[in-house]
């Protein structure tokens, strides 16, 4: 393979097939996949910060040190997390992973394998077994599209960015239902690239990490499961890869923000004047989060002040008297003061647009950062509240 | 007078009053309100840590510091925060409280004026210094009781707190509807005494609210007035009044969870097991914000994942493998694994019972502590959505 995109729209050295195995109900709902590299390249991984994790984490890390950072697949299911399911989680990660291995011809450590969806059931061990030879094999669903929503729980829609980086390819796949499930473990985002990864991949993934998924917020908890890949073939050889990864991983938290149920809106929460870009992005994070901006833009109401008073709470440096907010072009608040005739502007915003855009200047620097979320809605807790019933 | 307890219900030393002065639209609504001391009492203050600031609270803190931390009158209105309101905001409030000094004959300094209600709005002055004379005269209505009403907003009972301290009586009154609402500054507490507040009331009220008010949380917004107070005449002499001051003050940090629109259950978030109580407080404060725990309770749903997610991503010790999660007396987590089997137990505490108990053990010391919220009902978004049409 010489070219840098394959014919399955995956970037030179991988492809993608995904099948079924049984875990979810749904007779036609694909729920194990598979990314496949031709030989064992390099792999860097970030994962929930959470003190609860999902079997696969620790799994993961283990095999990563014990390769040196390299894999040479990566098997996911979905609807059941392998979360919470103690020694016996881990075992059965350990040995499909090593089934997988052994189908594909590689080392049980070059084969990762995520889990995404109910917490603390036991995998089906025996239907995810059975399945392995047709998913390694010809007879599964070979390409993309199979892969990215084999991977899915609640969300609505297959989330994938591309971006170019001189002559190699970024590809983004995520899911992420834009909220945690009361028992679902959710976020997972792979970036694959055919250019060289280069000397520290983690470090590399880390800064794109802390500059897009890290900014994504939907009710301010955390997944047990929650991982980023960053994995690259090196095909195309060197790039400056920073911006087109970065880019890619944004595209897919906006994608994640906006499919949550009950979400009419994806708001886009913008920080500028802070101390520095870290300060910004706290400040946006706590906006995002905070259900009465949320339910604010849910109900079209151009309140600055919920937004005014989330940035002040940040516990980052801020100016009250030098302090803007603003909604979409219209600016509702500066110097110490509120600006009545604004809001209908603002209003209009809210109103017709599926992307709102807010903002907070804080007065005291030149730090900017964004965060996404979405609005918050009746739906929301209709969902939360009446999950199991 | 040489009794405790005045003929009002206020500890030996105080009076209380309230008045309408035409802020709130209701003509039957009390909206002035004023505590009297008999003479410059010592008392301490401590406000929200929000950036946000009501032009009460840079008043307040010049005015103790000119007096060294005594008071002789507290003035309240309710239904305008006179927040967001610049110099001019600053300006009313100086005004009013010193025309209320001229009429109770005291100094400028000695009266504190402290606003809640709608934010941006300049306050109708006029209308508040009309009506002082009746406020601080013989025409206003006498008490407690009316005190307690005439600092409400949206709150739907007034909440008051009496405890004693061998011969000294603790009496606390506070306001705040339970939840930050859009444009509203929200939470006042008033400790008041007659036992004498000893060498650093600053420092005693700071220890109090920490384990009180500070672990009271809705919906993790903090509003730009907050203000606690205590205020102690000394007519009772010394007493040990830590504990009777906290435990009022835990009074009413609950009733103030319990008042929140769309509330139907009080929920307590019990944390044990951590490092230290400070670690303790932090998880109990996590899991009491989570959006899911709080739907999770709303919908009646003895959701552990839940519990324990919000309390591992707390960023604080914890052992998951020594875990526990409960609710009620049923426990549902414990060493890694859930149990399936008690889930009906805990299905019926939260059915039956108007107050939740839920509880994680973080297996990591013996730090402990408690926080309260109230659940998160399709009410509390529809209230915060549809607030200003």
């Amino acid at each position: 393979m010489n070219s840098s995109t394959s014919l399955e729209g995956l970037p030179a050295g991988f492809r993608a097939a995904a099948t079924r195995c049984g875990i979810r109900r749904s007779k036609s709902r694909l729920d194990l996949a598979l990314l496949c590299a031709e030989e064992a390249f390099p792999l860097a991984a970030v994962y929930t910060r959470s003190h609860l994790l999902g079997a696969h984490v620790p799994v993961c890390r283990e095999k990563l040190a014990a390769t040196g950072g390299r894999a040479r697949a990566i098997l996911v299911n979905s609807g059941n997390a392998n979360c919470s399911t103690g020694e016996q989680g881990l075992e059965d990660n350990r040995r499909i992973a090593a089934a997988a291995a052994e189908l594909i011809g590689c080392g049980p450590d070059e084969v990762l394998f995520l889990s995404t969806g109910v917490i603390g059931e036991r995998l089906p061990v025996d239907n995810v077994l059975n399945a392995l030879p047709t998913l390694c094999g010809a007879g599964a669903q070979q390409g993309l599209d199979a892969f990215a929503q084999a991977i899915l729980t609640t969300d609505l829609v297959p989330k994938v960015s591309r971006r170019t980086a001189g002559d190699s390819q970024v590809l983004g796949i995520a899911k992420g239902s834009g909220m945690i499930h009361p028992d679902m473990a959710t976020m997972f985002g792979f970036l694959l690239t055919d250019a060289e990864l280069g000397d520290d991949p983690l470090a590399r993934l880390r800064a794109v990490n802390q500059r897009s998924f890290q900014r994504l917020t939907i009710d301010g908890d955390t997944s047990p499961n929650d991982t980023v890949v960053l994995w690259g073939s090196g095909r195309s050889g060197a790039a400056d890869l920073e911006g087109a990864l970065t880019s890619a991983a944004r595209s897919l938290s906006r994608k994640i923000a906006v499919d949550g149920e009950g979400a009419t809106r994806l708001v886009t929460v913008e920080v500028r004047g802070a101390t520095d870009e870290e300060a910004a992005a706290q400040a946006a994070r706590v906006v995002a989060t905070s259900p009465l901006v949320k339910t604010a833009v849910h109900g079209r109401d151009p309140n600055w002040g919920r937004i005014l008073a989330a940035a002040a709470r940040a516990g980052v440096p801020m100016d009250v008297d030098r302090a803007r907010v603003w909604i979409g072009e219209a600016n509702l608040y500066s110097d110490g003061q509120p600006h009545p005739d604004a809001e209908p502007e603002a209003h209009l915003h809210l109103l017709q647009h599926k992307e709102v855009r807010l903002g907070v200047d804080l007065g005291v620097g030149g730090g900017e950062a964004e965060a996404w979320t979405c609005d918050f809605s009746a739906d929301y807790v209709r969902i939360n509240a009446d999950y199991r019933s």
